[in-house]
């Protein structure tokens, strides 16, 4: 799909949030996310983890940080979709076309970003993981993204064990 | 469907696992599985707030600690399917029928792990997150878990903003 799809990840705070936004940002990666931008505190170490993966497992994938997510959710051209558990049905909402950012949150989601997007989507209405969340949506609209270039490893799929191999790029 | 599911989760470390443990739990509850088991150290304090998320949003599920994942991994009677990057590719393989324990590691996952179990599925071959993992491979067996039973609250699908009401349970 030629769809070009941005994760906005909302209020990262190193410290409690380190693993959780990582995963989010590999989760955007590996079903075709073309970047995450996240605000909260700018977190160095984070950027470098995602860079390393990036340099090891291909792209193209980036990491940015914005200081005012708002300013960057409202000059975003495309269609803007929050992932929460008070939105709509995923099976209800309708698949976005063209540019798309795909909103998630920490645990205090500002309110004013239900009004911001276009559609508030919910990956089943229960608490659980914005992580499984954006990973569900994504393989739902999307797929598993099948082609990495500058990649210098890749997985031999295995029915025991764990099998890599050089990769060509 | 009828299937039932058992998520096994290994090498918890509460100081650092606690969210992505907690997440794996609320996953698993949300899209169908009827309990967790974990090993490395035990986490009361994991273990009740999952215990407080059914309590308000219902069940059943419950979260079950194990000194010894290998003996209770050997034990299981149903289907045992490991989820990790190195394994089949999601789409080709097998959907199981019955009884199934689905396995997510931590970082360090033994690699007894790979033989002991009956399939090892890549959701994706990618490093990316052992929630997501979880969440797509229960999506796509299983789907999202529709009925809880004993919920004090439910929400109520909106467009923008957060709705919910008692429930009946």
């Amino acid at each position: 799909m030629l769809m070009a799809v941005t994760v906005l990840r909302l209020g990262h705070r190193p410290q409690r949030d380190k693993r959780v936004t990582t995963h989010c940002a590999l989760v955007a990666r590996a079903f075709g996310a073309r970047e995450l931008v996240y605000s909260g505190e700018r977190d160095k170490k984070f950027e470098e983890t995602v860079k390393g993966v990036v340099e090891s497992w291909g792209g193209p994938f980036t990491v940015k940080y914005t200081k005012s997510w708002r300013s960057f959710l409202k000059s975003f051209k495309g269609k803007k979709v929050q992932l929460t558990m008070y939105g709509l049905p995923l099976e209800e909402a309708p698949v976005p076309k063209g540019n798309l950012l795909v909103v998630v949150g920490s645990t205090k989601v500002p309110p004013e970003v239900y009004g911001l997007v276009d559609l508030n989507v919910a990956v089943g209405g229960q608490p659980h993981s914005e992580i499984a969340a954006l990973a569900v949506y994504l393989y739902r609209i999307h797929g598993l993204k099948k082609r990495f270039t500058g990649a210098k490893i890749r997985v031999v799929p295995s029915e025991k064990g764990k099998k890599t191999v050089a990769s060509k790029g």
